[in-house]
């Protein structure tokens, strides 16, 4: 059942073998630079329900669309990440602190993350299901690193119904306990495994400090469950599910994650290994971005799930679990997005490609628009995700600026001009101004798609490419601690061979601010030793601050 | 935008066309009719989580399969779907008292819901976006008769994070109240409207009485909210929603419901009018499986939700909400199971096919499984949803009462004399016996896919068709209310002309247990006179008892 799809090099030549796939990087314009204050960059934590409550009779609310100009990302980036999600249409605060209203547009990209992986769930052996999310307290107290680890973050139902209830319900904060507790009622022989599971689900954690699709109080995610006869399979499993998120993450979302194995501290609680895929933000502060554990026995002896195996004997399970959540989204955001927005990998993006319709002459009007709602539906059909902006309420200036705030891939223009030519202008999300403009492509249905498709493959390979290179060009090797201090000043991570204590990894964390991400699964050759103590060291670690 | 679709009627002609539409109606085998205690029909209300989790040590649980006998339908309706949704795999219990956990066969009939009704609401305009399910209490408060409705079934959230909360939350159990609440942060102007979104998510309700899909304390469902400029927009767009979900029970899962408009006594509480539609079970109890409120202004003034119209004027939006649940699931069982188990409409089905190879002597299964292996390749490719059961732990005759349980529609056998002859045998779930077993279908692939697509087509209609019977023949018409008393108390539902007063209503709820399912859209002609006053009245209303 588990075999591995261990990728054994994510290069860009196994991924696009496109011809056109190795465009030249080029510089982002200076945009949007204009000096003010950031006008939605209240910190999402200090929002509260009182304040949220208060606006809603507050009608100087942002206008829809982008007149407005973001606060530029290289003078804050959060700022910059929250004018972003606000023009985008991305997300809204929820009226409970914390919490975040996703909007059609954020949803969308969710949608695409959904779509993907459901698909690579099920053709994996993994059915859905769903578990309810009340969750009797005295569970999440049976595995002990478990609720020390989730205790301080729960949300507690204790009125249900009118009265006060004689046990407290846990709002999930995640389902291994419950999912334990039914599994230990469905398995009885080697027969009934591997059971392979998956939920898409909301989540409540109590967090302190919340940042929209990043860290919310409630979020949306897939968690995935299995349980095995032998800690091999289980193993197997836990690493099949983090190549699927690390292929996921590079050949979709265009994010050149590094894989590897969580620190003892890092590792999640009540795992006996976590498996974790690791991204670089614009910020150049890193996001786990996806995480798969190899539980080993400790559920199944906390909550007795146990088989009759082949010989007979019981047995407890192997376990593993998974999860990707809308954390992914802000991921996305803080890998592409620039100073004008968004930008999407075309895989993931709800719009692909976005017609606006020039004309200044009624009598041009109609021709013009004639001609977009035909390329329209060339590109429907061929399977390209296509809108058509005909509405008359804007300028196209202004559209073209709304369309790049919301990262659309490609723009189409067609002009009175362009309709005699029979032709179309295609401008490039990822490459600005004139030099990502073609002028002249063809109206002819079989020229245009293969035009269209060409560019998308190349916009998709070209944000991959650029985002391995700001990857790899701050990340530096360190051979000492000193080295370390000096990498992570800079606000780069460094990596370094590594076989201290837990003690040091903290001490590390507390002058530094900068954590284990992971020991990678791609380690360089030779003898290493650690540069904290010396001592011979059979890993690098990359060390990095976080999200 | 708000198209109306409503169905000018809806008979099986206009909805199956194929020639093979109208099989003969058969009786059903006299299938389980052995009398022994129910083994699964504990009361799910009665059941608690001190139970369950002492049952999690009971190594004596029901064992995977079919080897068991249900509780016939006619003996005990209740023991009968309780056994059926154990036996069938498709939920268990919670471990807190009325919870349900949907295990992956139950979830797969939901996912082809959700895929259906996914598309018709993308294709009508509406997007799908995630609100917070934790709403401040205050927000409930907001809407006089809606906070009537809902306090008594709230689960509260009073601690968060290790601390008592300031104010209460409540987990959502519909969402109109933060819905408003960020729609007057969206809408300003009729430029901004329709607003039309749609969610997919969990709700809690505190419900006293629980039942599987039917009525749990937590439950899947969507929930469409719009806004609208104008009173016939929102009437428009609710009568369009009721009318999708119409079609949706029509055509997919074959249950002819009775559409129309609730009483006032039954109206959302918080909607100016409810419309549902109303299925009846096998019990010929009523099912209210989906509905749609026309909310008019009553959360727009509670929440300030207003826009400036096109005259300059500032108005309160008109509002609908709509919903279907998984409580559909429990109306699919009801309508359609019997004493073999579940029978899915072919159009619902997780699996359409399940390919049953037999054979005896080791050198027949080479040639039975590469037969059955390449049959099964050939319904695949044509897009029919097989099923090949080749596992070797259990005979042939078991597994036929396995996937009867389960209720696909069709079953491939394959022996070895049909290897020889190239044939096989096709047997249907909905006609017993030898009567729906054909011999001899050939296995060249063009003649094979038709034989089976043009079943699969028979099967829906038959189901349809056999649902529209028993329905008929189980609806009264009374004219007065001694009528309504003799109907109800043979277990009819009564139509009959009403203009009565809702003190009248709930009187007849009081003596007969009866309320008034809807007032149906599809109205006699002629002169009325309310059956319990004399008075003249416009429309009849159809009583029922219910779930």
């Amino acid at each position: 059942m588990a075999v591995s799809l261990r990728l054994p090099s994510l290069t860009l030549t196994n991924l696009f073998s496109s011809p056109s796939s190795l465009p030249i990087l080029r510089r982002r314009r200076p945009h949007g630079t204009l000096l003010r204050p950031p006008p939605l960059a209240a910190s999402f934590s200090s929002q509260r329900a009182e304040a949220a409550s208060a606006q809603t009779q507050d009608k100087s609310k942002s206008s829809k669309g982008s007149d407005q100009v973001i606060t530029p990302r290289s003078q804050d980036f959060n700022a910059w990440y929250l004018d972003l999600i606000a023009n985008a249409e991305l997300a809204d605060y929820g009226p409970v602190r914390g919490t975040m209203v996703i909007r059609p547009y954020g949803y969308a990209i969710w949608e695409s993350i959904q779509d993907y992986l459901n698909v690579k769930f099920k053709e994996t052996g993994h059915s859905n299901m769903y578990f309810p999310q009340f969750i009797p307290y005295s569970f999440i107290e049976k595995e002990a690193s478990h609720v020390e680890g989730f205790s301080p973050e729960l949300a507690l139902v204790t009125i249900g119904g009118g009265k006060e209830l004689e046990e407290k319900l846990v709002v999930r904060p995640t389902s291994e306990t419950i999912v334990n507790h039914m599994f230990t009622k469905w398995i009885q022989s080697y027969r009934d495994l591997p059971l392979l599971i998956n939920q898409w689900a909301n989540v409540t954690r109590w967090e302190m400090r919340t940042k929209p699709f990043v860290r919310t109080l409630e979020f949306l995610w897939q968690e995935g469950h299995t349980a095995h006869a032998t800690p091999e399979e289980a193993e197997n499993e836990a690493i099949q599910m983090i190549d699927i998120y690390t292929k996921f993450a590079y050949e979709q979302a265009a994010i050149p994650v590094i894989a590897g194995r969580k620190s003892k501290v890092e590792t999640f609680a009540g795992a006996n290994k976590t498996y974790t895929i690791e991204a670089m933000m614009g910020d150049r502060k890193a996001l786990q971005a996806g995480t798969s554990h190899n539980l080993g026995q400790n559920f199944s002896r906390a909550f007795g799930t146990q088989f009759l195996d082949e010989t007979g004997q019981m047995q407890h399970v192997w376990q593993t679990s998974w999860a990707i959540s809308t954390r992914f989204v802000g991921g996305i955001i803080m890998t592409h997005g620039d100073d004008a927005g968004l930008m999407l990998p075309p895989k993931l993006a709800p719009i692909q490609v976005v017609i606006v319709p020039i004309w200044k002459k009624d009598e041009e009007k109609v021709a013009v628009l004639n001609a977009a709602s035909s390329v329209k539906e060339v590109l429907h059909t061929a399977g390209i995700k296509v809108k058509l902006d005909d509405s008359e309420q804007r300028t196209p200036g202004w559209k073209f600026n709304f369309w790049e705030m919301k990262g659309v891939p490609l723009r189409i223009e067609i002009g009175p001009r362009d309709v005699s030519s029979e032709s179309v202008v295609i401008s490039r999300r990822d490459v600005p101004g004139k030099q990502g403009k073609v002028f002249g492509i063809s109206m002819e249905p079989s020229i245009l798609v293969a035009f269209v498709k060409d560019k998308l493959y190349e916009i998709q390979s070209s944000l991959l490419e650029r985002a391995i290179a700001f990857r790899d060009s701050n990340i530096v090797d360190v051979n000492s601690y000193d080295d370390l201090k000096v990498a992570i000043s800079q606000g780069k991570w460094a990596r370094g061979p590594w076989s201290a204590t837990n003690e040091h990894e903290l001490k590390v964390k507390e002058e530094t601010g900068a954590t284990i991400r992971c020991f990678p699964f791609e380690q360089p050759e030779g003898i290493k030793k650690c540069f904290m103590t010396g001592d011979p060291a059979e890993e690098v670690a990359i060390f990095a601050k976080s999200y």
